[in-house]
């Protein structure tokens, strides 16, 4: 089943599509500058761009982490960039009363991996008809994002994309099951790698998260050979100093030839391979 | 740092006390025969016991299994109970809003494993200055319950216990670190041995999370012998048809033994061994 | 440092070499039978093969199990298919005794997971002068196989490949961790991906190895993708009925698709993408 | 089904007893001086004592690692400890010729946790006659210790101890699943619990294995209150300048408090909990 959003679709048969963003909405000006940088880079690169920020950080290792923009001006922001670039925008919610809300701001809500079990966040959104985008838990099998699908679905809802971030492997690591892809494709409906999310160390800092940068490529690479719809990728033009997810996201100096070289794979996995 | 409960202290140097009772409400009959048992139980063995059930469960694997009877019927009913029997009372929370009403009908708050990180929710709870009962995440380190731990005293409550309830092993399957009863310990705050949801097996029958009974009592064993604070036990006069967790609770009748034999062996270690 | 065998390279920067036939040596005649058709194949897809039999299955399940034709009989088949079909050929040796007939007869000695941080076989094996192809331990990070290289390469011997063939995950369950290949490239010695052994479910079967053939392609991708130097693919006419590894291999009949595709992801990847 | 050895019987139902010496054999006069520390402080405490000492460590890490004093010599010393103090004595043997020299030599042949599933070494073990002392593989299921089990009672052996000593759990780490030890009991046979072993962080030290010696007093304790029938602590005077598992060994200045506390623990469970 394929997702329809603004001008593309998102499948397991079409060219995979982009969600891209800073970890967090910094600022507006930030927020813009970056969207302007991924719209350009993936207009000139033709690839379908989902444009990705967080309005709030509302699960960081440290209570004095920062949180973000807060949910009225971040949804202000991100629902400014859709109609700025005409570009589908996608923000995660973290409590049934925010679903409402985000979806009048946003095109497609993300549910983050811890909460992916939470029923009535599940539910909350699903009633949106927004497209759902579900991070697979790191404590979850992915045959058992099926009874997250059937939550959704019950709804009425089934413009839905199960996405891979990493599973638990020991303490502070988390390791992509390849297999798990076409496990969760299984339930019909599209999935997406997180590249970036995936190479996390959890408390691997003491009071924040690691990271492993130089996996992104080689991972996201791993998950295009084995057939996705989409590819999720924070990114950001200074991530050693980003407020959050530095280790993890990708200079945006570095995003044009990475794009690059995951395109020619994608290309040449559908059109000859799947 | 102990945590005083009523007419008792829980501690590492004190003996176990006792969190039990049905996975959830089920009705308020129900849970006036199960606390009356275990009141009684508890009473006899002299065992301190903290009575807990669930008014809403909120994660469960599919959308169509029972949920129980609500938060306004449930604290009522946990209310009642508290002072019918003159007990401590326990129940979980799953969102900020829920803190404050529960606090009111309830002594002990109690953080679900997948909430452990959510800042929100922990700092409406800990303002509350109920005490507070943190299930580690299945995905997380023990010693990263100190993050979780700062959150709390963030909010100037201290009164704090931590409980192992199993760690992600492949998939669908949990496993108990020992090593993070003494890990945990050094934060100062009291541990607690869920033994009942650490021999879940999540998603281990499709649609419901399977689990190995026979093992709470070695794994109880266990804990105690390397030293906690208090367990964590579900029980249920018949839980081959209860509405949650059954394949994990232990039926009520079989709690005498359980704890008649746990109490000796808390006695010794806490006597002649720590 | 790539390695040289007969009449082609193996290394990170050359097309993926292939190490394939049945797990076990059954007889001369269905040797025979298997390397006619893999050489074959190989021959008309232009991809260089090095054939693969054991003569001696030393760590089944069940001490029921079939363990081969012994290696006498075993090494002289090999010897035989190296002669008639010039091609290279790969065995793996249990024992350090093993090691210099195994020599005589074969191109590549091969360490068994199980067995690859045992000092003496790797010494004798090294000392040998042949190939060794060695199999990172399913309890080993892949980092670690730095001190198998050491090993080995105190011997004088530097034609070293290490081979990813999954790492333990649960119980009875194996997980491929795809940056292990590049951690093991970091060695500067080419990498293995071993498709078929990487899907077996050990001890699934209870007095045998189960496996999830149907992953082997996307692993097998996803492992091209990240980038290798040979993949090991065992394969049989019927897997279903073969003495061992049954559950893992690839049909005979199945062989030509997953290799024409496998090329085609290979040559982009070294082409225009590493 | 108990094993008999010499002066006692090492059962479920039985005291447990005591594997334990230094990780391997240094030099004959040290082990002379561990023998009879242990000795003496093992008959003082009434605890029934095998000594165990390796004469090859056969898969240190690194190349460069110390491998001990060679079987001849290594037998020489225990079989002369065996007379002297009139102790059974333990070592590991690695190749099934070395089983026969050594069953001349010691009590109980201990296989090692890597080489729990290589058929030959197993048979030429249980072929001598002598107990057999089996590590499960930090790679197996504990069910899957049946299998080991079968082969072992192929030669007509039963005299099988079955040892936990951790389980991969992610990278460079171990965990103990106190499930696995009623699950290895199910076979029948005594179970031991190596609770320094368990302790190891394989390759945690980049060429040689690190380890959390804090941690061995507390498995050692929940091991007993599970249900053992004999615990393994390697022990040395100076671990931290042991030429191996210094990080893991118990000074032998605190063996004595150690086994005294463990001994009460097994009283008690045994005598009014199992």
């Amino acid at each position: 089943m394929s997702v329809s959003l603004g001008r593309f679709v998102i499948g397991q048969d079409q060219p995979f599509r982009l969600i891209a963003g800073p970890c967090q909405i910094e600022s507006r000006d930030h927020a813009f500058f970056m969207a302007e940088a991924l719209h350009d880079l993936c207009q000139e690169l033709d690839i379908g761009l989902i444009y990705k920020s967080s309005f709030d950080k509302a699960n960081r290792s440290s209570v004095n982490a920062a949180r973000g923009v807060g949910m009225t001006e971040g949804l202000k922001i991100l629902s400014d960039i859709r109609s700025r670039f005409d570009i589908p925008v996608l923000t995660d919610v973290h409590a049934p009363e925010q679903c409402a809300p985000a979806a009048e701001a946003v095109d497609v809500l993300q549910i983050p991996a811890f909460l992916c079990r939470q029923t009535d966040l599940l539910l909350a959104a699903g009633k949106t008809g927004r497209a759902i985008n579900v991070k697979k838990g790191q404590f979850l099998a992915p045959q058992d994002m099926q009874n997250v699908v059937d939550k959704l679905k019950s709804t009425g809802n089934d413009r839905i994309l199960l996405c891979e971030r990493g599973t638990c492997f020991g303490y502070n690591t988390l390791i992509n099951d390849m297999r798990g892809l076409p496990i969760m494709a299984r339930t019909g409906f599209p999935v997406v790698f997180d590249a970036t999310h995936s190479v996390q160390q959890p408390g691997g800092l003491g009071t924040a998260t690691g990271g492993q940068r130089e996996f992104v490529a080689p991972l996201a690479r791993a998950a295009i050979a084995t057939g996705v719809s989409a590819l999720f990728i924070e990114t950001h033009q200074e991530p050693d100093t980003a407020p959050s997810d530095g280790p993890t996201m990708i200079p945006l100096a570095g995003m044009r030839d990475l794009l690059v070289s995951l395109k020619k794979l994608d290309q040449l996995v559908k059109a000859e391979i799947l």
